[in-house]
């Protein structure tokens, strides 16, 4: 069990039911989410203790969003309450080829408007073992790359491991700005995790042979992205998710994990998909969870895979399967027969 | 059939269902309301040609907003398209001794970050009868005081007749701003509506003889509160609306029309309240219906209470009655019998 | 344990969820309901062997209606297959000062155009107690009082004996129809059952000192309408339920059964509604059962009170409720503690 | 912006949720729908000023099915308001095997009791640049078939083009009567479009080479169908919707269009169906937009085609796509990626 | 028309919404169903007189349970009321790779404990022509293997025929428990069902060169399998379902009928899922609709397989379809065309 | 704050929607309930440090059970996992005369059969302030008598306040031998807590001039119910509940605290009720809460009976209002106006 401490924004997400589209939505179900509080609750789910530290508004939604995560174990304790407002983002499922939308609602959020004194990172960090962000928590502005910087730097002085999801947001900031920003923090990360495009937005680091719209992928130019990230910045590992887009019903789904210029490559799923959203925060839930338990590197990618390929199959975007399950997918077992 | 053009935001309303708690709500109904917005739908139901102007971002959430003022057939034609966002506002309904509770999420709205030049009052007025606004618009802050200044002087050159509600909402602004900029938009106002509590709120103007926390109603002190803003801001009209709270189920309901130092008080209704969020602009609505249709002072009143007293059956904030139905129960059929 | 017959029109029943109006539903609740279809239900309930008769189209829409009233055991083997299609009816459901509105979608339904030659009474009536139809089915038109006339001369002659509920409605028929054809009918008919307004509306019998609007109720009034209506048609039993509408939300609700000069009245119980479509046939349901198994005349009418009263409190026609739950309340047990 | 007007029945559809049967459904869901109401719909939602005409009962199911079109913004003005009912269907999702089921209950409806006099052809074509209609109209009987003559005649003294969706519906007529009331109407009709068995069932002319239960299709069968059609009637365009169905879940869908012995096909689309009820009148829509847009023959068919893909992906009728979001499959980005 | 008799136990199943994990469902969708009674519901669906034996606790759930099998006519009077409760299974939706999952909590019901005299088969067997029951029901344990026997003799000395699907559940008994209980009964077996595990499961009969695991089947294995239990225990028939799961929700599915060294099979069928729970079952329900009406070998293992492949399209256990639908299917019309 | 430990059953509590009856649900919300665990909710929601023992299943219902505790804030590392199931009780919601039903599925639970070594109660009650449970935890029978007791003596030798909810349960045991087992239990108990009938049932103290039936309640008669229990097993408080039930709808309720001879009582609040399950646990959880803060003995009353007059509003069990409400309320604001 390792003690994972993940800082970011967590949002309502509100969805129309099942396949309507916003214009007919008389209704939205309601759930809690964020790349960072995701991978909390994947942490939790598969036993670790897992602390999700953020900044909410004193009111009951922000409740809400600090219940959503405690229920699953999630320690809340670190979250600091005050600001104006939740953010929220609004999700349109896709179907076939019409392709899944996303509105977010999100400036103006606590956490967008929080301040570098809001967190005590040395009290933060007592005890933990590893830290995650996204590329999201310094695109919301304000404070927040500054206050990025902060956590890594107190975590790599105690001593913490360091993961970061780059997830370029081109509606937060442009590429000049992550990379300027990114570039800062990406020498404090153990572990660099990024999906077909986000290496070329933020970095302009190109996979060459790849065609993300048409679905066609080149190992090799992959291979090539997480050489040049490595070397770049340092990290011990880079991961990359790998999704072939069919249609929005049916993706292929894989990962490749690089480190010291050996590239383990997981097998690729068929995902007839239930919920995508929050797809690569659980391949990145999955990873940390199989490197902070020493899996050798190409069943660390595997569990990351299987993890993830299950969140696909699951609503909203928190991914909520057990250890055992990702286990018994990346152990082969993918012919879904009922469990009586 | 009268035109009429009302003023102000439109935002998602979002509700748990039935009388769940936020923190126990997976699910929203969404639907839309707003003011000025309810008041233009009342207006429409009734048979007039209702139009609303506001400013909605350019996404499908602002086009949800505009359906659902169509789908009732208001006029959306002014509606200008820009800004960021749409405001939201959350509502848990209250039961018996548990009040209803609302958290507005409504800052950085596109209304309240418009300019004066994205509305073109002498157009909008084209052809119109009266003008509808609140006292929440102005309240919005921004260019907002201005652009209903705009709005009256326009209407007023214009032979337009000008309702204003004043519908004082503290989490807004104060009663110090909120008398300063009202006092300059009253004296183009001809109709001047108003709860127990706006008066004193925002012109310090106190019933005597009243405590709307214990119900306690004095008709004598809402006469003076009405002969008060009448002489002070020259209104013709001023209308109170008289809300008796047993408990957040059972309300009893009421309303006065003051004109020339004369009173009519409507007949009180006992409410069982289905959803009472948007009792009072349906008594706007009503009134204004009645007003601009020649209704005599009592008639007028009896009009309006009725069509609110219906109000507070309905789900959400959209008045859904007609015509008749209003007239049936200030006719005095308030029995209920089935209408087969 | 009585063998009962009921002969009429089953319809689908579509309201929308809660208090919503017809303009805001994206759902309808679907159920199936009738005037004799609602008897037929309450007597399997209490333990009788029902029978349901009428003409259902062969299609899945007439086997939803079939499989509604065979889940609580309504035997359905002489139900008629064939003719175009199924009634529907729409239920809006008031609330305080609003309304309940029905709107009926009935015409050129299967049962209206059946012949007949459909039904083969001799058969129908094997081992048979009780025939009950009300004055809805000759409503219906066609052949419909000729074959409620057929109906009623086999039952007669096999000694079966027969209620009928006037249960006017004035969107199938005018009074001076009514009166003409349920005048032919009512030689036949054992015991009368009609609410607050029937006597009126069908035969021009008016109960004095009493105005259903205002709530104003005259018990001398109705034993007077009872009195004529047992010598005008000759019936052993005419029953009058007692409706007291306060609102749409609240109601007054007793009842009266004559025999032979004497009235016993219920005690009036107010009623909390949840739903009060098919009250009335709740009350057919329960004086049936009383009067078939030899109740007392003052232990009869407590007991379609009774029933009925707990009709109120149930969503949908169907009246489901257990004998001994009518028992209880008709007892005095009235205090609604939970039962555990 | 082109103003087309459509003239047909809207009626209420109900169907189960999700895949239940029939048999299993306890709720209905709501929404109005129609062959000519759906293409009035898609061509309002690529901002066109788009008009349907129709009569509808003047009671809360007619304005039900007056809001669902207003909402997204057709003119309703020209509906008629009168008659007994409005017409409803019940829908039955398929799915894998098990076939789609649909049962109407239109008979008596309003607008099949219609009257020549009720619709004043003159002031409804006012302005207009195009007229709609489909060959469910006349098959409604009654004066339909001389209402839609008159509207063709009218229609073409104003020089306002006209489009036909042929439509056979068995149940409403035979292929004797259609073939004889369409050959009629045809002259006057400038876009004829057919499904596969269209022009089959109505005209006696056959694709050569196809088999709609097999899936088998042959191009040049169809190119053939055109051709006949073409010449017979003198029609400028023929287009023809070319359906594959795998199963109720997966289909592959195409179309042809026909001008001057020249045929074009579209790309095939292999579409996951979310609700395939209106595809048929999605891909009227998209060409009837196309063409009055001045589109090469190519660019039609393939935004007509990629408009009802869309349309399958879409629950209900109505297809509530974009001319953004059609023009972006048109132009071949179908992998479904999510839109952030 | 048949008349057979199924016996078992119903319970209450519980299922989230959709594809809602169990940790995610705020509601459960409650229906009822059992490895019998499935096949009582396939059976009266198709016209045939199905009753249903079981013993059920004398309460509101246990009448749910009775009301859900009269709904679609199955004979409940044979029905026992008494003991502690109703048993209650949990469904799970898988979807894709993740598997659906059942967790069963039906230890302590009512026909668990009930009791030899409970039951008085000669009564039970009037008029019958066929008994049903699975290796569920004496794996309940208690005196159910005893009073499995006793139907048996009954049956077999009333000339009954017999089928027993073998279905084995390793939750409620061991593989040695059910070989020496099953081994008792078979004897008297006409008909024996199992699905691809249960020969091995029970009677360590292995199909050879097959891996359910891996979908991998060999016919030629499966005809062993049949041969086998057809010498060993003298059975008329052996039917065999043949299911490969190429994922949660796409799955092949085939069967084979053997009599006399004679194996038919079925065309095989590729199915995408709504719901495979109930699915043995319902090749059950086909096959003795089939073997009881006198259908050819092939004939009756084509019915059998479409009816159960048609299963896996609707929602929860019972198999709602027609004889019609089923002919329809086994008859080639897979395309699932709408039906109009 | 006060950590406060609760030992008990939680259940999965199962609900029919809104009004419907068991036999009208397709679908049941879920929740998680019990006596003592709603105690735990409450002082969790205000902000208390409230822990919950028991034994649950270690299944995914298990899992649902604490993660509903776990999103208040409830600690639940004290749940020791395994046995054989999670307790059920469906509750049917009454109204009007209809009384609410509640049926229990209890039996065979994991706590029910849980062992005395599975609960280290020294560990248990580290920094423990106030230990409670109620009298429906013993009644589960088996050794939970025993572990009660083992409970009770280590709370007490840690100097752990004990309080204890007589909560009689007559399907569990007998007045018999509750009376046995409660009295070995409540010498360590120094708050009493019961409602109206549990003194006599357990004890046979008898509230002279009372009927619990009719709603009379004299004052009097509870003072010397709460005077024999004190005197008896010299608790230091005895707290009772007086609810009056008018109807399923409408409910008074009071409260009163007895100490050292002195009693007072709390205002009586008329309550519209939406649940009334779980309010006298709410009265408990307000208690504790006001004890444990050294409140005075009439605030400590008024403080329980808000709590509890406000979890009548609210669905399900657990009282979901923070203190700050019950302030409110306590402190005399029950006009139910909207909070904005």
């Amino acid at each position: 069990m390792a003690k994972v401490v993940c800082f970011g924004e967590i949002m309502m997400r509100l969805n129309p039911e099942g396949y309507l589209r916003f214009v007919q939505a008389g209704n939205f179900e309601a759930s809690y989410a964020g790349g960072e509080a995701n991978v909390a609750v994947s942490l939790a789910n598969y036993g670790n203790d897992a602390a999700f530290v953020t900044k909410l508004p004193d009111n009951d939604l922000g409740q809400c969003a600090i219940n959503s995560l405690r229920q699953f174990g999630v320690d809340t304790a670190g979250i600091v309450k005050g600001g104006p407002r939740l953010g929220i983002y609004f999700v349109e499922k896709g179907a076939s080829q019409r392709p899944s939308k996303v509105i977010y609602d999100r400036a103006g959020s606590s956490i967008a408007l929080a301040k570098r004194e809001d967190f005590d990172w040395d009290k933060i960090f007592e005890g933990a073992d590893w830290f995650h962000f996204t590329g999201i928590t310094p695109a919301l502005g304000g404070e927040n790359p500054q206050i990025c910087l902060d956590a890594c730097k107190t975590a790599k002085s105690k001593g913490v491991k360091i993961s970061c999801d780059l997830n370029f947001r081109k509606k937060l900031w442009t590429s000049e700005q992550a990379g300027k920003v990114m570039g800062e923090l990406m020498p404090y990360v153990d572990v660099c995790i990024a999906n077909e495009e986000d290496a070329a937005d933020v970095f302009g680091i190109h996979a060459e042979g790849t065609d993300i719209n048409t679905g066609k992928i080149s190992r090799e130019g992959y291979i090539g992205v997480a050489k040049e990230l490595s070397e770049r910045f340092g990290c011990e590992y880079v991961a990359v998710t790998l999704r072939g887009s069919i249609s929005a019903t049916d993706n292929k789904w894989a990962g490749m994990l690089y480190k010291d210029g050996q590239a383990c490559f997981s097998p690729e799923y068929l995902i007839h998909i239930v919920d995508r959203v929050g797809g690569g925060d659980s391949f990145g839930g999955g990873l940390i969870h199989a490197l902070s338990h020493g899996y050798e590197q190409q069943d660390a990618i595997n569990y990351a895979v299987a993890a993830s390929c299950l969140k696909h199959t699951i609503e909203h975007d928190y991914n909520l399967v057990s250890e055992a399950e990702v286990k018994s997918l990346a152990g082969g077992n993918a012919s879904g027969r009922v469990q009586r």
